[in-house]
């Protein structure tokens, strides 16, 4: 039956990274591969007490179908919630629930992408927007990053030569490498984008883990009427529930509503419910900020012990916030040699290839610092260093 | 930005179904026209004793990311019942978790369908296939449905006349029609689908809601390896948690989980648990029995009074399960005249134009009869007598 798969399916294969996740499911693998939230900061007891709330109050309506474009309450408070915290002007008709911030990529694929239409990407890229994307079939072209978002000039070289539809970005924290674009950047390519009839994908589930720094304007604070926005509970409330949602303008709105309604009707009504329930009954702000001071110290933690371990001809950012550090091993030592030996000392990373639609990056590995105890990163580390230490000689 | 928009969006609009119902959210409206379950028999309580369950003994896990593929004792579950109703052999690996069986279609339009594929579908046809189907720019090939499933002549002419990849039947209680393929005409189906290179997507939300006659074999038992089976417990249990499944040999079930992984990485994790913890808590047959006593008073209600009210001219179907029944108009009586007339008169249905896409069907009509208690459908159906009274003078 094989050849009766569509074309689209010919290039995917199974995710790197979930295969990967399966050998770190040994316990004692201490993981840094994943890109998961650490479950102890889960409002465990409040989203049950949620949960219950709506379900005792007005269980034959929370369990009934609902409308494609989702609970509208949760949309206004998104809404009010980027006019508080970003001053961006949102209706909540320009806000869509999604499955997480996946869907919203996948959406936003299904609405604008023609089979050969250009997509700027970053390099490294978010993986799951290269699988999304990838469905359709685009041109992928990736633009390197430095330090402070992505390489300008190449990037202009790149929207001059051909044209582009879309542009994806994961602006604040990237996944993987944790690059943050800086003000600067952000007005150089609102004004580069201004002047091409294309999209800019503003990727943004971790904009709320910054804790250090300063809180940066959103793409659509400067160019409004070309971006979408994507967002996520998954990092500041809990993932399992897949529920994030789209921002954009009233058009392209129309169109993602009914790609929506074709995808599955709308997203999980319940958890729709009890997530806003959970949002008025508590303080979203106080939890975040505790997902932060934990996150910060883990962080600061990684980061120490890798200074300190480390050779020194050994790399690595220290991001602003997020959940990632990313490593840069010296030239030609590869990270997929060093998983492989990592892995038989019970820890684990994702090596960088991965992150890179066009080869290269073969020294680069991605660590997670979110879902790993103190205790769990420094033994992780110690290990990590063990094997480095090997390799390097 | 107008032109920025994929080639598959230019034909796409938001679902006539879905602007009826807007009509209908007035509460002066008895409305025949959604495709909703009786939020009455959701059960409530017992669900969310399941979910407080869940939450409170794993609920760092539950509220976790999770498998693609779906909570695995779900997926056993699903495969048991199978076995048991069924005598269908399918292994938890051949099962996937989605987002109502709406993603079940989604996925499988991901995975097969390239633009100008054919694909045969039953005239009227579902919506919801129409639509899923349609964002990946197949050509229908609609064949009409006989009172005892589809017409095998037409379908053997259209599938010799041309390479067809996927052949889509609502086989038990269709909608919109309520026709029931009978035993003689799978046979007949399987033997003609065994001779082509092709997929038969066998779509079964209503199949536990037969309340009266005799359960028939699944096409899967017939041609096992063409086959891919939807399952939803929208029916069942309760729709708006979105929850389905699809059944698929190993090789589809390989390129199903890349396309459900891009497209949303998972189905709600709290909700399977819940589910899993409100089946085995609870007995799912019985509560489906509960459910069909209900469903078989509220269609017998609206079978005879539509055979005691309507002039004899007007023919309805009489469904032995399902949400459904179909009305045909004497011919040139448009239904999307009477249903203007009818919303005056506060009573709504869905014109059947609707699941036409090659155009016909202006004298038919679907009603529904699961979301009406017994007062409802005796005050609506004489509304509607009323107003088909006046027409047809």
């Amino acid at each position: 039956m094989r050849n009766l798969f569509a074309d689209r399916m010919a290039k995917t294969h199974k995710s790197f990274i979930r295969e990967i996740l399966k050998v770190t499911q040994d316990d004692k693998v201490i993981s840094f591969a994943g890109g998961l939230p650490n479950p102890k900061l889960f409002p465990v007891k409040e989203f049950a007490d949620a949960c219950q709330k709506v379900l005792l109050q007005d269980g034959e309506n929370v369990l009934q179908y609902s409308t494609t474009e989702g609970y509208l309450p949760l949309r206004e408070y998104i809404a009010e919630r980027y006019f508080i915290n970003k001053g961006l002007q949102a209706s909540p008709d320009e806000i869509l629930i999604t499955n997480g911030s996946q869907q919203g990529l996948d959406l936003v694929g299904k609405v604008f992408l023609n089979k050969g239409d250009r997509i700027i990407i970053e390099r490294p890229g978010y993986l799951g927007a290269i699988q999304a994307f990838g469905i359709f079939e685009p041109e992928f072209v990736p633009i390197p990053l430095l330090e402070d978002g992505m390489d300008i000039d190449l990037l202009e070289k790149a929207l001059k030569a051909n044209q582009t539809k879309l542009f994806h970005t994961v602006i604040n924290f990237q996944n993987p490498s944790g690059v943050t674009y800086s003000q600067q950047k952000r007005e150089k390519l609102a004004d580069i984008i201004k002047n091409y009839n294309m999209v800019l994908v503003e990727d943004n589930p971790y904009g709320e883990l910054r804790f250090m720094g300063e809180d940066l304007p959103s793409m659509k604070s400067y160019v409004p009427e070309r971006t979408v926005v994507l967002g996520s509970f998954s990092k500041v409330v809990t993932p399992g529930l897949r529920l994030g949602w789209i921002c954009a303008g009233r058009d392209v709105m129309e169109k993602i509503i009914v790609a929506k309604q074709s995808s599955d009707l709308h997203s999980n009504y319940l958890s729709q419910r009890a997530v806003y329930q959970y949002l008025i009954d508590n303080n979203l702000d106080e939890h975040i900020s505790s997902i932060r001071k934990v996150y910060k110290k883990q962080r600061d933690l990684m980061v120490s012990m890798i200074e300190k371990h480390f050779p020194q001809k050994i790399r690595c950012t220290k991001p602003e916030g997020g959940m990632f550090l990313w490593v840069t091993l010296p030239e030609k030592v590869s990270s997929l040699d060093l998983f492989k030996l990592a892995t038989k000392e019970n820890v684990a990373f994702v090596p960088g290839k991965a992150f890179y639609v066009d080869g290269g990056g073969e020294n680069t590995l991605r660590l997670n610092f979110s879902n790993s105890d103190e205790k769990k990163i420094e033994e992780g580390i110690k290990r990590l260093t063990k094997v480095i230490k090997r390799m390097l000689v």
